[in-house]
């Protein structure tokens, strides 16, 4: 997974009849996890603007009950409560 | 998924037997995702030239009722009505 | 999916035997596709030398009849009659 | 996979269901494999911290009895002892 | 697939079941191929140091029989006898 903070929020309006209700959050990966990236993640966890979070990429974005069949290759799968929490050596 | 605008199309007359009746879009990913890359994308929300798009990879790309077995890695799977509704704080 | 040139063939005789009868290609993206990049494609589209191909990457290779146990995570699932044929905007 | 070290923990209190129980790792690749990358992978293999761990990426980072249905796309498999048994020609 | 070189090997002890007598094998892909990586591979095609091998990433690395519930995202699926059975047009 990705560590990355919520930067953004997109809104599709015609989409995949599997991604009704769906909730587009743009992410940024943080510094300190390598060259940062951005990517549309769809949110599992509740997350807002400005949480820290974990992102799954690939099939494992379709894990979450409910969305096995839904047309994302990016989720929001955790939050983390606040940059403390990440501890590097 | 990547936020992308579709920018072109290309036609493929022999093609494995699952792609038929598909539309082939080129799209690329905005300058405000980062590198900007290209990459052909099955459509399967409708859209057209210069729209923006989000973009589907890997095996998200045959989610969509109908793609199950389609040789495609990427697909158009939601389009976004205009840049203004990318919010970026 | 990449668009790539058909530039080469490798032979293995020692392989998986999923993959006996598979014709690997050397493809190369397309400089008009951003950076280039070279790898190996089972071809599933009757490809030769030189032809502009689509290349699927991942799971999709393994989408085509008779492919579904390959070895493989890329495969040629289209040709291109021409450059002429590729238009962007 | 990846030759990595385990640099760092981070925990997510809020997180899918089918992540409760997983342990959080930060791994960093060795330099010996090429860039740097940093990423979380869930440990499946008992792993601590500067241990040199292997890790899958994907769907094989499910491949675990008890992780099948997991929101992971990260785990660390194995553990490798010490550098030594690193052999490069 | 990438073509690389079987540069090295290493144990890991300790390791998911599922990986129990596989054979890791680190590759470099050739400079022919484009920018140069190391990765860790399972050997499914007797490969030694500094054979000429195909490698399949993903879910392809499973496809071999007795592979399926392997935790690993990376193998040789095939040995290319010499580098001249490599032809780039």
């Amino acid at each position: 997974m990705l560590i990355a903070k919520v930067i953004g929020t997109v809104v599709a309006t015609r989409k995949n009849s599997n991604l009704i209700g769906s909730k587009f959050m743009i992410v940024e990966t943080l510094p300190v996890m390598g060259e940062t990236q951005r990517l549309v993640a769809v949110d599992q966890a509740g997350a807002g603007i400005e949480d820290l979070v974990l992102v799954a990429l690939g099939s494992a974005a379709r894990m979450q009950s409910g969305s096995e069949n839904s047309s994302t290759d990016a989720a929001i799968v955790g939050i983390i409560d606040n940059p403390e929490e990440i501890f590097i050596k």
